[in-house]
C-alpha cells in the first residue's frame, strides 16, 4: 500500500533523535578549541553528572560505547592483575572478548541468556578470588533485556573497601535507577545513542577516586583511550582529541530535557512504556524473555511457528517502526522492543496495535485489539501509582 | 506526569511538517530572483499541476487561503455582475464576507453546519438566476467536516457553460477527489499548511481558460492579489511580489514525497487516518457530526455532559496532542481531528488510545480498548479493500 509510514526506531538504540537537539549542532557551527565550546562542554560535564548521580568527574570520548567498556578495562586492569567478569548475554561477552584481547586474567561467572547474575554469585566470586582487583557487568543486558540488582551487587563489593566495580549502564541510564554515588560504583558508562536521545559517537565514564588511584598506576599501555590524558583535558572543559562536536552539543539539548523532568522522570517514561508494551505481550499469551527485565528493552518471545524476521520485516515495511531479533545464541528465537528514551505513550500504543497486526499475519491467534486494551489498563493503574 | 509527549498537531491545519521539507529549506538558502529559485518554482509549478490534476497554471501566491479565497473572486467578479455562495459553515461564510467587503451582488445557499450543499439546489439557483457569473464554495467545509459532491455540482455548472466554478479546496485537495480538468472546475484553491505538510504562508490556484477570460476583463481593482501580474510572472518561473522562498522549497520534497507515492495515495492514507478514527467513535456510540463526511477532517459529538474544552486540554496536557473544538455556531459543541497530510496508522491509533482516556476522564462511559479495536478491525477491511 502506497500509504504514509514514518520511520521508527523502536530499538534499543540507536533511538528516536530528539529533533531540537539535531537542529541545535546543524544550526550552530562551533570549533572545539575555541571558548564557547569549553563553556558548552562545562554544562554538559555538570548536566551529565546529575544523570549519573554522582560528584565524581564524568569523562566525554568520542567513541561508542564499545570503546567506553575498553577504556575502563585498559585503564583499571594493570598487567598480572584479575578481573571477575559478571556475563548474562552478548554484552557481557565482550568482557571476555576485551579481557582475551589483553591477555588480562579473568573469573568469569556466566548465566543463561535470559538470567540476570546475583549479588550472591558476586560474593561467591569475590571469597573465592581475594585477588580480583575489579569487577565488571552490565547494569541492563540489552541483548536479552535482563536487569541485574545493581544495588545488591555494588553492596557485596563496597563490602570489600577495594576492588573497582564497573558498569556497563550504557542501556541502564536513563531507564533503571542508578545511584553511583549512594551505591558506591566505581566507574559508570554511558553512550550517547541510548536514553540521551542522539545519534552515537559519544561514550561517557563516570570515575570514582577509588578508580583514579588505579588508573593512575595502571602500567599497560593506551593511546586514544588513556583516561589519565582525558582527565587532564577535561578538567579544562577540553578533550585530549578532537571531540565529537555535534553529539557534545546536542547532549546540551537532551540535557536540558532530562533535567527538567528529572532523571527519575525519564527512568519512569522507560517504564510507562516498557509497562505497557509488557501488558500487552502478556494478554496476547506471550512470554517475557527475562527473568528480571530492566525498562530499556523488552525481549519475549514469539508463539511457536512465528517467525521472528516475519514480524520485523512487516513492522518495518508496513509501519515503519523498526524492532530488533535476538543476538548472540538468541537470534531467532525472540524479538526485542526498545523503549529508551524519546518515546510517549502515544506511539507506544500505536506500536502495540501495529505489532498486534504483524504478529497475527506471521500466523499468532490474538484477539483484535486486546494489547492495546491491556496498555490503556496499564496506563491507568500507571497514572493512579504516581 | 513528568513524562515525554510529543507535540501532534491532530488539527484541520496547520498540520504535522513534514521533516526533509523543513530541513532542505533550512540548509539551503536560496534568493528569489536567481537561476536555481526559478528552476525550483517551475518543478513546483509542474508538481502542483499533477496534484491538482489540471494542466492550467498554477499560480502560487505568498498569503494564506483567505487570501488565495479573494483573489478568486475580486480578479473574477467584474462591478455589477452576481456570484453564486454555497455557504456549508464557517469557511463558506468567508465567501459572504468577501462579497460584502466588495459589494458583489449575491444569492447565498446556506444549509446548516453538517449538512452539505447539493448539486440540486446550485441546479435550481442557476436556473432562478441565469445572470450568475461564478459559483463559490468548498470542496470540504473545514470547520464542519462535511464534503460537497464536488463532481456532482461542477457537473451542473458545466452544463450551462459559462459561469466559472471556483472551488476552495484547501481542505480539499489530497483528502478528497478533486479532478479538476476532468470535472472542469475553473479555480481551484490550495494552501501550504494542509495536506502539503507544511507551515502557512502559501496559497495555490489552479485557473482554467474560461476563468482567465474573466480575470482579463475584470475592472475590478487589485494590485497585490491580481492575478494577471502574477500569471505573467510566474509564466518566466517568477513571482510579481516577494515568494515564500521557503515554503516554496518545502513544497519540492512535500511534492516529491506526494508524487511518489501518488495523489490517489494521499487520499487513500487520509481515508484511512479518517476511517479508523471515525470507526472508533462509532463504537463508541457517538456522533459524526457531518451528514456526508470528507477524509480532511472528523467531526463528532461528545456524550452529553463531557465538556469539549476538557477533552481539548487533556488531550494537549497529557498526551502532546492538539485538536480542535467547534468553530462558528458549533463552538463547544463539538470536537475535529484532522487526517491532512503527513499521518500515519501507528500514531492515528495511538491518538484513539489517548482519546479514549481523555474521553473517558471528562466523563464518557466506554470500555477500555474498544476504540483501538475497531481502528484495528477497520485496517484490517481497508487493506483487503486495496
Amino acid at each position: 500500500m502506497n500509504l504514509i509510514s514514518k520511520t521508527r526506531m523502536f530499538m534499543p538504540g540507536p533511538t528516536p533523535y530528539l529533533p531540537e537537539a539535531m537542529v541545535q549542532a546543524l544550526v550552530t557551527p562551533m570549533h572545539h578549541r575555541k571558548e564557547d565550546f569549553k563553556e558548552l562542554f562545562r554544562q554538559v560535564q555538570a548536566g551529565l553528572q546529575q544523570v549519573f548521580k554522582t560528584s565524581n568527574e564524568v569523562l566525554i570520548l568520542a567513541c561508542s560505547g564499545s570503546g567506553g567498556m575498553e577504556a575502563a578495562m585498559v585503564n583499571t586492569m594493570a598487567p598480572g592483575e584479575k578481573a571477575l567478569l559478571a556475563v548474562a548475554g552478548k554484552f557481557g561477552e565482550r568482557w571476555i572478548e576485551l579481557a582475551d584481547t589483553y591477555g588480562i586474567d579473568k573469573v568469569v561467572i556466566q548465566v543463561p541468556y535470559g538470567d540476570s547474575v546475583e549479588p550472591a554469585q558476586i560474593d561467591a566470586a569475590l571469597d573465592a578470588h581475594p585477588d580480583i582487583s575489579a569487577i565488571f557487568l552490565q547494569a541492563t543486558e540489552t541483548s536479552t533485556g535482563a536487569m541485574m540488582d545493581l544495588e545488591g551487587i555494588a553492596a557485596q563489593v563496597r563490602r570489600r573497601g577495594d576492588p573497582v566495580l564497573v558498569t556497563d549502564a550504557i542501556t541502564g541510564l536513563g531507564t533503571t535507577p542508578i545511584n553511583t554515588d549512594e551505591w558506591g560504583i566505581d566507574i559508570v558508562i554511558g553512550g550517547s545513542q541510548k536514553a540521551f536521545m542522539l545519534p552515537p559517537g559519544v561514550a561517557m565514564l563516570s570515575i570514582s577516586e577509588r578508580a583514579w588511584r588505579r588508573i593512575e598506576k595502571c602500567g599497560r599501555p593506551r593511546y586514544y583511550l588513556d583516561l589519565r590524558r582525558e582527565r587532564k583535558a577535561q578538567a579544562q572543559g577540553q578533550s585530549a582529541y578532537t571531540p565529537a562536536v555535534s553529539i557534545i552539543q546536542g547532549l546540551k539539548s537532551a540535557l536540558d530535557l532530562i533535567l527538567k523532568m528529572g532523571v527519575d522522570g525519564l527512568v519512569a517514561n522507560a517504564g510507562l512504556q516498557a509497562g505497557a508494551t509488557r501488558a500487552a505481550i502478556l494478554r496476547w499469551g506471550m512470554q517475557i524473555f527475562p527473568r528480571v527485565s530492566g525498562n530499556a528493552v523488552t525481549a519475549f518471545v514469539p508463539p511457536a511457528g512465528v517467525d521472528p524476521s516475519k514480524v520485523m520485516k512487516m513492522m518495518r515495511d508496513r509501519f515503519g517502526v523498526l524492532i530488533s531479533g535476538g543476538q548472540g545464541s538468541m537470534k531467532g528465537k525472540i524479538l526485542r522492543i526498545g523503549h529508551l528514551g524519546y518515546f510517549d505513550f502515544l506511539e507506544t500504543l500505536g506500536m502495540i496495535g501495529c505489532l498486534e497486526i504483524a504478529l497475527t499475519e506471521a500466523g499468532a491467534s490474538l484477539e483484535t485489539g486486546s494489547g492495546c486494551r491491556a496498555a490503556l489498563e496499564y496506563y491507568r493503574e500507571f497514572g493512579k501509582n504516581r
